[in-house]
């Protein structure tokens, strides 16, 4: 009976660690759903895999409308919602991660990521709004989401997008 | 007899099908000649190969008699010159890379492109002015040249180029 | 007698070219003690492993006394000032270099350095400012540290420094 017990609490905590390993039902946990992975607007592709390294392209963010959260950060968008539209991209290139590998527990490890701010010349802040990104990946893929990292701050970007972000992925 | 034919012709499909995957004749149809790769400006070099990558230094747009294509989009340049500017920048660099494999033939693909266009600060359009290396790379080398990309929009670019782009490509 | 003497001589020049060939000597030599590795100020990590490929996070100069060298080249900062900076980032990742492989002779190639430069509109010289760190890791590292480049002009960087630079490492 003792025995039993022990084996259903061993049990347990595998599963839960085995849960809390799995991408996707930490999506589901944050009630995220993936949107379907955008089609680029033109003659290239979403991603491209040379050995086990992935390329993506650079996403923006999309409101869940799906149309395209845009703004300066410190002249139409705040920190906070500069912040937010960093994670929306983060949605955006784990929706690309999904349509390409088919599950997410083939990603190894977020490897570099250029952090592309669309902000007015005095915002100094770039890390603190490319976090909405970084923070997304960590919270979704624990460890492996750790990533090198540049964050910058641009003059113009499509369609006048609060953020870009080019991602590359180390796959199995 | 009949069969002669019947080969004569699959012979002729053939070497067309052959003649289209090299990108020196679509180069040579477009009555394109590649010019002498240009020497960095500094202390780098134009290629570094690791495996079976490489990595291209960013490059701008030169007009025919070897000087740069200068101003910015929106202001100087209009969308159809950017356009043009970004196209000759694939130029420049499918002369590098005849100059580092000796035979674009070599090419197995054009991986990630981060396109940066010197604009206005109201521009939003870089990914049509970009299209114009994209739909050059995938004119040259096929689906081989299709690629993962950013495109985005720069403050001030080295000697006011219209366009910088940088590249890595995936060689035999 | 004779013998010994050009043994003698063989082997204090087998002795200096392997000195000219230690980064750690060289830095030394030029009397240089490498920082602490500054740690991230947000959720990602200095550097990033795949294969004998380290990915380094974006880097900003730094002051003897720790703190980030700020201002735009072409406005607060001269030319010769940009160039000091940027040589300041190089040391940055070369303290980063360090703290990852323990012997900076595990470096074997410096292959690809994405230069930015905070600058004014007008100004048009960021090769010459990211030359500060392409001439220093040759410096150092000798041919090894030559690299692909790209030096392009931001409208904005975090704590608003004078340059920011992101490379990829060839490691052993």
């Amino acid at each position: 009976m003792k025995k039993a017990i022990v084996l259903t609490v061993i049990g347990c905590l595998l599963l839960s660690s085995a849960f809390s390993q799995d991408p996707e039902l930490r999506l589901k946990e944050k009630g995220i759903t993936l949107p379907t992975a955008s089609a680029p607007v033109a003659n290239y592709v979403n991603a491209v895999r040379v050995g086990n390294l992935l390329y993506l392209s650079g996403k923006g963010p999309k409101k869940a409308d799906g149309t395209d959260i845009t703004g300066k950060v410190g002249k139409e968008l705040t920190l906070e919602q500069g912040y937010a539209a960093a994670q929306a991209v983060a949605i955006s290139h784990i929706a690309v991660l999904k349509a390409e590998l088919g599950d997410l527990k083939k990603v190894k490890r977020i490897v570099k990521v250029l952090g592309m701010v669309n902000c007015v010349e005095g915002f100094t802040d770039q890390p603190k709004v490319i976090n909405g990104y970084s923070d997304f990946m960590v919270a979704i893929f624990g460890d492996k989401g750790k990533h090198a990292r540049s964050a910058v701050g641009m003059y113009a970007l499509p369609n006048n997008i609060a953020v870009e972000v080019e991602v590359i992925v180390e796959v199995e």
